[in-house]
């Protein structure tokens, strides 16, 4: 299993890649191939949208490369999006692609290209307390499809999106087709009136109300600046109410080493 | 000249009030009715959903108000704004509303519904470093349409949002018709890496790929986690040019005491 490693969004840290790197040489079941891509730098991205999109696009045509695994999130990979799914060679609609966070705006091209994705943890999360579990997560499921790295209610079609992603891309190019699918949403640092504006303008999308319900996701909350008088739960509930989509309750993703994985080709 | 205040949103500080009162006082041309409900309080909001739209829907139907002035932004009117557009009152559509930031959510609902409606300093603006300016402005406007209020730019039919709220309306039930309309953005407190991502939702939206173009309005944009290497003003550039809408200039408008007034009913 050969996997390639780029960074649509921002550089990769050298200590995650030797973390990820140590971890795959010592299961042997595994190949890392981690681009120079990964480690370039303008502004605020990891390389120029030029350069994000051909080291994606490079590694994407490579009849050799099994999956591609998006370095790290931060920002930027729906400057390339759309690009990056257009014209597919027919070797990109062979191999898997797994990631999340600011990573869901190719997860959404992608899929809609046809591709198998999957929303999962990143190589960078080997960085968190307890990372090492996420990685070899992440390389348990790419390798062997292992069950246990799956999150643990799915059945059935399933979209899962880290919540201001999925907010940033309806209404794009890159908007995936809901219809029917469980979705699954997780937020990072954003505050409850900000998390509850987020699922007004999700719930008030005639795309997302054709879903078969949502299921919420860890939300790592910043203090309010205002009490909001609302957890995050009762939000999600309160838009659910709202709009007409079931509340299917929690999901076992977010932005930490916990995060399970996703594919969004279950029951395809 | 009868002027209602309520706060669709958070809570009118009770020296804001008194700041408007003496000016309008001050000048005898207006009569401001603070609605009690500006300084009611329900968690993050100034009173419950119920509470807040009620006083809305009350100043509306009340054909003795000749103008509803959003006491200030914050957070909350997409709450409420489908409901207060609904089976308006014959007096709703006779009046003039005023305000901004958060209040757009309420522009753009009654805008759509046929109300005339204007993006423009609010009551809470007095606070300001020169917040006096910005509440003359506003009356002058309201009490006798003086030009001098309005942003200097506008030629023809335009609409004003906060580039947050713009991007939280999109493709929900208050969507306004951007077709051959000028859009004028403004933002406060987002990074300029946000601020890219607002603008790669907001001109990815068919919707507005209808408008006539762009203008930017002022930025308050807090210290980047990363250098983010533009400006907004190369940012919006950016995106107007992907997305083939013409960039306009600069506007007069933003979270400000010089912030101009923009009638969303010019050229109807």
């Amino acid at each position: 299993m050969r996997i390639a490693l780029v960074a649509p969004s921002c550089p990769l840290k050298a200590e995650a890649a030797q973390g990820v790197g140590a971890t795959a040489a010592a299961r042997g079941d595994v190949e890392l191939l981690v681009h120079p891509q990964c480690f370039a730098s303008d502004g605020h991205f990891a390389g120029s949208d030029a350069v994000r999109l051909a080291a994606l696009r490079e590694v994407m045509a490579d009849p050799t490369v099994d999956a591609v695994w998006f370095a790290r999130g931060g920002y930027g990979s729906n400057r390339i999006a759309e690009a990056a799914a257009r014209d597919l060679p027919a070797a990109a609609r062979l191999k898997t692609y797994l990631g999340y966070s600011d990573g869901g705006f190719l997860l959404a091209a992608l899929h809609r290209a046809g591709c198998k994705v999957a929303h999962g943890p990143m190589p960078q999360d080997v960085l968190r307390n307890g990372g090492a579990a996420a990685a070899a997560r992440a390389l348990d499921w790419l390798a062997r499809r292992d069950p246990a790295a799956l999150e643990g209610r799915l059945a059935g079609p399933a979209l899962a999106f880290n919540l201001t992603v999925l907010s940033s891309l309806l209404g794009t190019g890159i908007e995936p087709d809901f219809a029917g699918r469980k979705l699954l949403i997780e937020e990072l640092d954003e505050q409850h009136y900000r998390i509850d504006r987020l699922m007004f303008h999700v719930t008030g999308s005639p795309a997302v109300r054709r879903c078969a319900g949502i299921r919420l996701g860890r939300c790592y909350v910043p203090e309010n600046d205002r009490p909001f008088g609302h957890d995050e739960e009762a939000i999600v509930r309160d838009w659910c109410g709202r709009s007409g989509l079931p509340y299917l309750g929690r999901a076992d993703i977010g932005h930490d080493a916990a995060n399970k994985i996703v594919p969004f080709f279950l029951g395809d």
